[in-house]
């Protein structure tokens, strides 16, 4: 995180980074990363992920991702770590082992836990 | 990371996890975290982070979004802080502080540096 | 809509427009609507579109989203102008005008109007 | 278009239409859009279709789409007739019939058509 603000900050781009930017410039990377898997079969896409060059530019896509978000993170005074465990927890109690094991069903269709 | 797995192998839910799926979900929880933000001003933005109800809102949708970033990077072999470190060198490249200072223009647009 | 088709159908690629494959296209060229946009302010962004080139940048990501929703539609047997209309109407009862009138509140937010 | 722009209209809303704002509302309904098939296999995305309640679903999110494209392309003097037609002259110089049917290949990675 720290090599990211480092980054920014040489460049003195802080003012550009209003969390309504950020969060168009996450729209964008996530878009670059769908777009090297579009057309693709899961296939296509296993076997792309052995090709050099074609790996660089997912991991590349998936860097820019990253770093959008930690920026956004940043910027609206989010801790990544708490806000990942926060959400893991309030998910564990959406979707319960019991009756989401294997399941894709969104948490407000999926049978619900008799509390006893 | 080790417990956005933990929480994904406790459901089974490894086999819904295909690079595309999984850019799929990351796609919508950006839309989320851009929701949060819409209609707004900076300013109204600003008044929204001081609210805890608003805050954790968009700390929720951070933590999505990196989730999903985590899980897709997972699904396919990619290390984060590998990627991030890579992304960053590259774009020292692309952006030198020399000529992106306070500048937000695209790489192509920059002024470009005489090498001597 | 007839041309999006010929067009489609002259290079053979029904075959390639899944309903996913379609829906991941169409945010991807959003991803890129929104990067004619990035960084800039409104009144920089009023000042692009007065210049050929950038206009018309803006003008060909608005039709890439447009054409990827059209092919969307079709795909999954949506006609456009009934989806649209029904969709105001129902709009227009979540919003109504007395309420919402220059308000950017969501409609969940609104005060609601007394029934008499 | 005038039914869209008269519902806006009647609510006072063109204040916050920026290209800005109807571009991050697009991107949220392209992510709801993409939500309404999210896991789901081609097979049940054919059989959802078939339900009207998931059907309706989607074609909602179709209109939203749809909307917020228009008012985009209102909102920076795009006329969309002319913009689709225009991109699809140049999509057509940029993937001959000859060398991309049946092809999901990027125009930049299409063989080159000889020049006679």
């Amino acid at each position: 995180m720290s090599e990211i603000l480092a980054f920014r900050d040489a460049r003195d781009w802080k003012q550009f980074h209003t969390p309504k930017n950020l969060a168009a410039a996450l729209s964008i990377e996530v878009g670059e990363l769908q777009e090297t898997l579009l057309w693709k079969t899961d296939e296509q896409i296993t076997e792309s992920l052995r090709q050099t060059e074609k790996f660089n530019r997912i991991r590349d896509e998936v860097a820019d991702v990253l770093i959008y978000a930690l920026l956004f993170a940043e910027a609206t005074g989010v801790d990544p770590v708490t806000a990942i465990r926060s959400k893991l927890q309030g998910n564990a109690e959406k979707y319960p082992v019991e009756t989401s094991k294997g399941s894709a069903l969104k948490y407000s269709e999926l049978p619900s836990t008799p509390k006893s």
